[in-house]
């Protein structure tokens, strides 16, 4: 099989994907071999020694949360111990935005890729400000959580098991022609997939306060969905590991000291470089020097065509992470196709004359081209417990894909 | 006062409207003079002798809804013999979509401008196919508006009048950032209206089945804001009726047989002008020969700046309505800037850098340019009892504005 030929397996999967979205259960039974004690972050690997400021403040947050600590210094002084695991949540088929907590006890969403069998998890998204995504770790930030894990996870998951499951590639489809990216404005995607839940949370309510809590939660968060956007993203991308000869990447993502990469022909071996500073747009009170280099494994979406790469679907969001002009938006989308393998015909653009988003970046046109891939973020304040100062563009660091090239070109047997 | 500065005032009332979302409430209750055996319709005054098919059809739908006849037949009888009263919505304060009927028993939505005081009524919009609005009129059809009368219309006005009102303006303004012009597309607004109304629904609910029939309907209908809009549309022109020295459109509407227009210079007179046939797609089995002429209240978001004016926000109705290539939307818009006052600034569209919607249309310049408004539309099939059957764009008719200018003109002293 030559590159090509791998390559455009690696593509036909990705867009061969029927990513349904089935279930919130237990993190403890989605990922058996998810431990006591262990911690799944975003990005990959990295220890306590090297964590950034938020990342080590969510944490101590999820191990206050998780009881593994007293409070936020026992937690600190613990994880320093190395009474904590630490693994990246792609090892366990997971996704997180930014800092990314996933332990035991949080409910998870489950997209199923129905065409290949795989599923993927993603945590439920928190809402907006100070939350641990963000590095956020107070009495509010785990009460929030709590209350996610006894009633909305629960709510949410009878609600989907009652709708036989919710087929997310038309949802998305639809989303592209109203303005969501699915990174940073997932507007859209929410108030859709809120019109189809009310009805199946209505019908399988146990308690009428809990109903009103929840369709409150749920509706006054522009970004619900995008933790929808990221498992779905990651059980898209997984059918397409491992093929040999390709040279897609299959994932992108960041703890906030390192970006990585991973490729089809390369396995499981991450590619990281020191991650960028996202260059964007302060809420008031903020400025660069609050900000913490970019982090998440939000990138995932990217990785499958959207957030940055489907900018001409959402002249709104360039204005919010001050990326130039919303008429300007195509020229990102136009610049993308140039390391894509190919447009998404099932995913397109209206305003581009339906052109389907580019999708499966070629490390190859990477490294030729030096165009970087761009991703749309959210930016966490540096330090711990604060929350989130911006929304930015950020560059994938060229140094994760000429590293990657190099030992792609390895596997082919050119040195 | 000059005519530029009457045009505005004019123009400046509309734009300092606040409509907001009030309550549901029997028409009966609306429209204190809306009496037993009286029709409200859409579009400028006509007879039964004159109507359409559709409307016809309406018609006698209607009157069986309301008990004033026992079948379709007799109401067709007593319909040509007079025994109803039939008046244009635009007459009591209302309007409504297609054949727009209006009767002392249905529940009607009020949009409040609180900025002027006065009030406006639409119907609750019924989904999408065979309805009333486009002349069905079997018992599926009024069935659906009897639950519309008995349980949702009470349902939502206990969730609106929970909520304190929902302020339209900024509502509009995201839906602009979504992809809809609030005539052929309002998917994001009736998405964006039920996140609001989700957890007021759950609130005020009395039962819990009726809650779940309720929000699957609003959530299985893309058009439900469509009936909103339409009460801003007017709750927002009607504070700009009657200023002297104005040639600012106050209401364009079609009854299928007429198109009317009203300038606020020239107060309540109608001038009418045969409708015009939309240009447009058929749904699969249905043709040209198939469609009835234009019709219905809901140019009155035309006359706000919104639909075919706002076609720029909104590339994928393009495809949907058959006007040519998406990415020729802004094409519509910019054309609609060269017969109207100004940009709304309140209203803006992300993929114009911002630019406001084209807003208070001058008979003026339609008539030097020759430029007719146009309007984004559904397509009613032509008999009675059928329904939707396409959807298109049509131009209001020169001869209104030019037989409106010589009487405004007459009015100015200008012979």
């Amino acid at each position: 099989m030559t590159i090509e030929q791998a390559n455009h397996e690696a593509v036909r999967r990705i867009l061969a994907g029927d990513p349904v979205l089935v279930d919130v259960i237990p993190a403890s039974d989605a990922i058996p071999d998810l431990s006591d004690r262990t911690i799944l972050h975003a990005g990959p690997p990295i220890g306590w020694d090297r964590m950034c400021g938020p990342l080590r403040g969510a944490v101590t947050g999820i191990a206050v949360f998780e009881g593994w600590a007293e409070d936020l210094d026992d937690a600190a002084s613990k994880a320093a111990g190395g009474s904590f695991t630490f693994h990246p949540n792609h090892h366990f088929g997971a996704v997180g935005p930014m800092t990314g907590m996933t332990t035991r006890s949080q409910p998870l969403m489950v997209v199923e890729n129905k065409a290949f069998g795989n599923r993927a998890y993603c945590a439920i998204n928190e809402g907006l400000g100070k939350v641990m995504r963000f590095g956020g770790n107070d009495a509010e930030v785990l009460d929030r959580l709590s209350w996610i894990r006894e009633s909305l996870g629960p709510a949410l998951g009878r609600a989907i098991r009652e709708s036989g499951g919710i087929s997310l590639k038309p949802l998305i489809a639809r989303g592209l022609t109203m303005g969501d990216e699915m990174h940073q404005r997932n507007v859209a995607c929410s108030s859709l997939l809120l019109r189809q839940l009310a009805p199946l949370l209505a019908r399988t309510s146990k308690d009428a306060g809990e109903l009103v809590a929840c369709l409150d939660f749920i509706g006054r968060n522009d970004q619900f969905f995008l933790n929808v956007a990221m498992a779905m993203g990651k059980a898209l991308t997984d059918p397409a590991r491992d093929i040999d000869g390709s040279c897609v990447v299959t994932a992108m993502c960041r703890n906030g000291t390192d970006f990585g990469i991973r490729v089809s022909g390369t396995g499981d071996r991450w590619f990281t470089a020191p991650v960028e500073m996202p260059a964007g747009i302060y809420f008031p009170g903020f400025s660069e020097k609050d900000a913490n280099p970019d982090m998440g494994d939000s990138a995932i979406v990217e990785t499958i065509g959207l957030g940055a790469f489907a900018m001409a679907a959402a002249p709104a969001v360039v204005g919010y992470i001050g990326a130039g002009r919303a008429s300007e938006a195509a020229a990102f989308t136009r610049s993308m196709t140039e390391i894509t393998a190919g447009p998404n015909p099932a995913w397109v653009i209206p305003a581009m004359d339906f052109a389907g988003v580019p999708t499966g970046i070629d490390i190859r046109l990477v490294v030729e081209t030096g165009l970087a891939p761009i991703i749309n973020t959210g930016i966490a304040h540096r330090e711990p417990g604060v929350g989130q100062v911006g929304a930015g563009i950020v560059k994938a660091p060229l140094k994760c894909f000429q590293d990657a090239l190099v030992t792609f070109a390895e596997t082919m047997g050119v040195e």
